[in-house]
């Protein structure tokens, strides 16, 4: 892409290191906050900025969050001894909208890929286990494993698994099956199959 | 979307006011940006401030450039007696990359459009107007209308080609057509009409 100038050509490559964001929608972007008010584009810069300096991972779960405890985690409404497992920051939000779930969360980071050259140390896998082990901050019964249904994730469950083992705390998985509203026919020959498999019994 | 954290909300807010971005892609940036060095993300910050405090409009064509005058308007080579007329900046760029013109620019920064509010005098044809009218800062022989084929577009080809017509300057505009390459049977009904009417000698 041939700019007309250095400052917006710098502006397109940092913002083209966005995920997902090409040399197109990055150009788009520069040439938006240009014709913006300088106080907003002021704002924004501060705003991203304070997501360094001022955002936090909180201490026990690595949720992201403004204070060094979560509010997940200093609730006193919350479940304390049961603690789901997910990937990302996303998957909290995505548990949490469901209002289902009252336990609290231990957010990996990531999961295990060494293709990506992530390794079991390179998530959050070892301030787990030392949570089930130590019972800090609050004793553990039941690890709820959330992790995505790909070969990384199954790896990192089945790495998680091993290690809580001999700690005798209880590790259960989501159910998956077909959605709700979803139509059998539709459904994937795998989904279908565990919905059989794990079928529950009839509330009528 | 119920964010963990007050400052990711506000970063996500932010970001979500860029054109075509909603909030869910505003926070994998967010997340993105919180997960890069402080560096990188000091880096975009103060890019994104560069753009509103270092970035100008060419004093004479009003395209995006670091200096008071573009490299273009000040290039001896270019044939400064005719220039194109764009609406955005973007259009400089897609005319330049084809390396078949020459001339001079002026960008106008949108068109008229009375339902957006965007009058005669909300884009940059008064200052095109003066252009020819003084001969300053290049007496101007030729204006080439390159503006989008829209009802917007004609509108405003119609008023510049009015206010033109007095002041003895030559007027013309892209040809339009079915594309390079493009088979007829595909091709428009209002496209491939143009084709032909603006036939042009065969060159064998």
């Amino acid at each position: 892409m041939n700019l007309p100038s250095k400052i917006l050509e710098e502006a397109v490559e940092q913002l083209s290191s966005l995920p997902g964001v090409g040399k197109r929608s990055a150009l788009r972007y520069a040439l938006f906050l240009m014709n913006e008010e300088e106080a907003k584009v002021h704002d924004l810069s501060e705003s991203l900025m304070r997501l360094k300096t001022h955002l936090h991972h909180c201490r026990h779960c690595h949720n992201v969050s403004d204070t060094e405890v979560c509010p997940i985690c200093s609730s006193e409404k919350r479940q304390r001894g049961i603690v789901c497992v997910v990937e990302n920051v996303q998957d909290v939000m995505a548990v949490e909208n469901t209002q289902q779930y009252r336990g609290l969360y231990h957010v990996l980071g990531g999961v295990i890929s060494p293709i990506d050259g992530i390794g079991v140390h390179d998530v959050e896998i070892d301030s787990l286990i030392r949570r089930v082990q130590t019972g800090d901050p609050y004793p553990v019964e039941e690890v709820i494993l959330a992790l995505p249904t790909t070969m990384e994730g199954d790896t990192t469950n089945y790495y998680i698994n091993k290690q809580l083992q001999p700690l005798g705390v209880k590790v259960t998985t989501l159910a998956r099956g077909v959605a709700v509203g979803d139509s059998l026919e539709y459904a994937d020959e795998i989904t279908l199959g565990r919905s059989i498999m794990h079928r529950i019994p009839f509330e009528g």
